[in-house]
């Protein structure tokens, strides 16, 4: 019985509003076209006489296919054979004078970010569906994680970069076997021919901002915090924006716990963009639709200039209470060692703009220190570690006597002294 | 009552053979020095009564804790708040053409390798005896290590390397907060002088060839490897040999399990080196000691010319009725793309040696089909890059307009027909 997933009853675009049955559509909105990004609906009376606070663990998954009751996939078969989901939250006691505040690691996952949660599902999805190829364009963290899955499951990969990716991350996509075409324009044009290839030869489309299942894979994150914390859910939780497809996914994990009455409330969620691409900051505060930005960050997996989940996301940050807010890059690199400094959690540039975001709050009495705060970390460090070099330091030179340890030791202790 | 690490009864010395209690000696053989590496002996008969194939899950740690009864660690109390073990173990059917084998994904640990089980241990021993250092000589996985799990435990952290060691990884230990000392010498200066600064300082030892400990920790892999198997304990056990801790972690592992009656038998254990760098495997076939030998192979995380705990590796691998083997760099780079297509596992080099070395044995006519094998993965291939784009293969340049993607299309079927 609890080999089986949620009953879908349907879709609403999340433009016009407009509610589809659930077989009526595949992807988007037909009237809203790109723009009309799906969510999907569940028969949630159902899913309240399925799920309670202990039934989850009573699953004995460490994984998120606990969650398969609140998930868009028929039945556990067709889960892919990596472990996705069911990463650590630590506790980080005292971290920025703050009484309470968690640190979600989802670098933990098979291909090191979240992005794994999206994928799981998706290729779930896919094989339920007996499509044997799934596709993308992507350069980051989705393409490598849609390739990893891909090869665990056999199933065919294809991948559209524009020519110009940076070779370590064509790489990555290769080794996992994906058939990678380098397309001879940007990346908005790898996208179009992507989307168009898709529909051709009838792949499976993973890209967050058109399947709306997706988002359900993202969503567990939401529902692990909230697991993990006993149900008490936080007061805030920080997380980056790109795309806007995590902030999606989180604020409708929490939602639906609410509405299921396992929890209480919908924390506020804080969404932390790079200051060198921040449209969907921008639109948050003017109140207008996103306008495309130019994109320029060192926090790659989160430089979207032209977002597509947008809509979802604002509508979600909003309805929580919450808010958007934007950091520069030299407080996204700072915030490297920081936090790996505090919690032993080594994040790229992108996965740590959430704490940066934190950081300042903080600096601006924005935070209480007695709430409960948590961050969502959502990507490896080793996936940047040029990033993580500008701000780690230096070592100590010594010469091979330990009179030259002793020595060095006495000038840290000294320097240490003043500083503190 | 479970909340109790293991009873530990004495040592006894790998060279020698002669044993101490458990209060007389700190790390090695004081009448063997450096060479007599110490085995850790517990109250094997007060274990037997406290484990039993079910205690472990009945933990409900999903963590190498759930193993705290054959530990040496008093209580859960010290151990470090990064959550490592339990890492996945995949099976992956008809890999090489064997029915049954599996893959133990240990790059699923908190700074992506297995040396973070023995970190584990040891920092919860430092925190146990009240250390509040700890140190290693290391530009690896094992300072790495180290280092993250100091910052998550507030610890100071010092880490000595030779002064080539590469920036980037200077910069991992870095980020977490280490003070890194650049010895003006060879990796075998930086070790020295980290011993001597160790005993001068009073910091903790993370050195597993020197703390008996930190093999406790990595022993915890085989305990996991058998009770993800339901007790069944596979034929054989690939692995990737530097040092060889981990070799003698794993052998004492199994070998536990089969006296406290949880197994009936010990896996063969064949340990995998590179032919570049390969002292060990050379030991093994002549039958004497250990000879220096130079290290010139591009895993790295093996390439250890003087490794310090080879009799404890040779007399476990002896008994197990297992062996020794080598592969060449150019086997262990195939290996990157050839395990990470077939299961979606992205290894470096050293981390995949293991699975060169079965494939190499399946090539020889040296694995029967069905033959129930265990391969360890031992770290993330997101830790050289530079390996895996040796391997990785080419992308498809295409211009903008889907015909393109079609001509390619049928052309790579094509091939795949020619190939296939």
């Amino acid at each position: 019985m609890q080999d089986r997933g949620a009953t879908i009853t349907g879709f609403v675009c999340a433009k016009c509003g407009r509610s589809y049955g659930a077989d009526q559509v595949r992807y988007v909105c037909p009237d809203c076209g790109g723009e009309g990004i799906l969510d999907v609906l569940y028969d949630y009376e159902e899913m309240a006489r399925r799920v309670t606070r202990r039934s989850f663990a009573d699953t004995g998954e460490f994984s998120l296919w606990r969650y398969l009751p609140m998930l868009p996939v028929a039945s556990s078969a067709s889960a892919p054979p990596l472990r996705a989901g069911w990463t650590p939250l630590y506790r980080a006691e005292g971290l920025l004078g703050l009484k309470s505040v968690f640190v979600k690691d989802d670098s933990r996952n098979p291909t090191a970010s979240l992005k794994d949660r999206a994928t799981a599902v998706g290729v779930a999805r896919a094989a339920s569906e007996q499509v044997g190829a799934v596709a993308a364009a992507s350069t980051g963290n989705a393409g490598c994680s849609l390739a990893g899955f891909a090869a665990a499951m056999g199933m065919r990969c294809y991948i559209f970069v524009p020519k110009s990716a940076p070779r370590p991350k064509v790489a990555q996509l290769l080794v996992f076997g994906a058939t990678v075409f380098a397309v001879d324009g940007s990346y908005d044009d790898a996208f179009d021919l992507a989307m168009e290839a898709i529909e051709r030869f009838g792949w499976y489309n993973r890209c967050c901002a058109v399947n709306p299942f997706l988002v359900e894979g993202k969503k567990t994150v939401a529902l692990e915090v909230a697991e993990q914390m006993g149900f008490e859910v936080p007061d805030k939780v920080f997380l980056s924006v790109g795309d806007g497809c995590i902030a999606s996914g989180v604020a409708k994990g929490f939602r639906e716990l609410e509405q299921l009455g396992l929890t209480d409330r919908v924390p506020r969620i804080i969404g932390v963009q790079a200051e060198g691409c921040s449209p969907v900051c921008s639109a948050f505060e003017s109140g207008s639709d996103v306008e495309p930005a130019t994109a320029c960050t060192c926090a790659d997996s989160i430089a979207v200039g032209h977002p597509r989940n947008w809509r979802k996301a604002l509508k979600g940050i909003r309805a929580s209470g919450g808010k958007m807010m934007t950091v520069t890059d030299e407080e996204i690199i700072a915030a490297i060692p920081e936090l790996a400094r505090a919690t032993g959690v080594f994040g790229e540039p992108a996965g740590v703009t959430s704490f940066a975001g934190l950081a300042k709050a903080v600096r601006q009495g924005e935070v209480e220190s007695d709430e409960t705060i948590v961050v969502l970390m959502t990507g490896s460090g080793l996936k940047d570690t040029e990033s993580a070099m500008r701000s780690a330091g230096q070592p100590v030179p010594v010469g091979r006597e330990i009179g030259d340890v002793e020595a060095k030791l006495r000038e840290l202790d000294a320097a240490g002294r003043r500083r503190g």
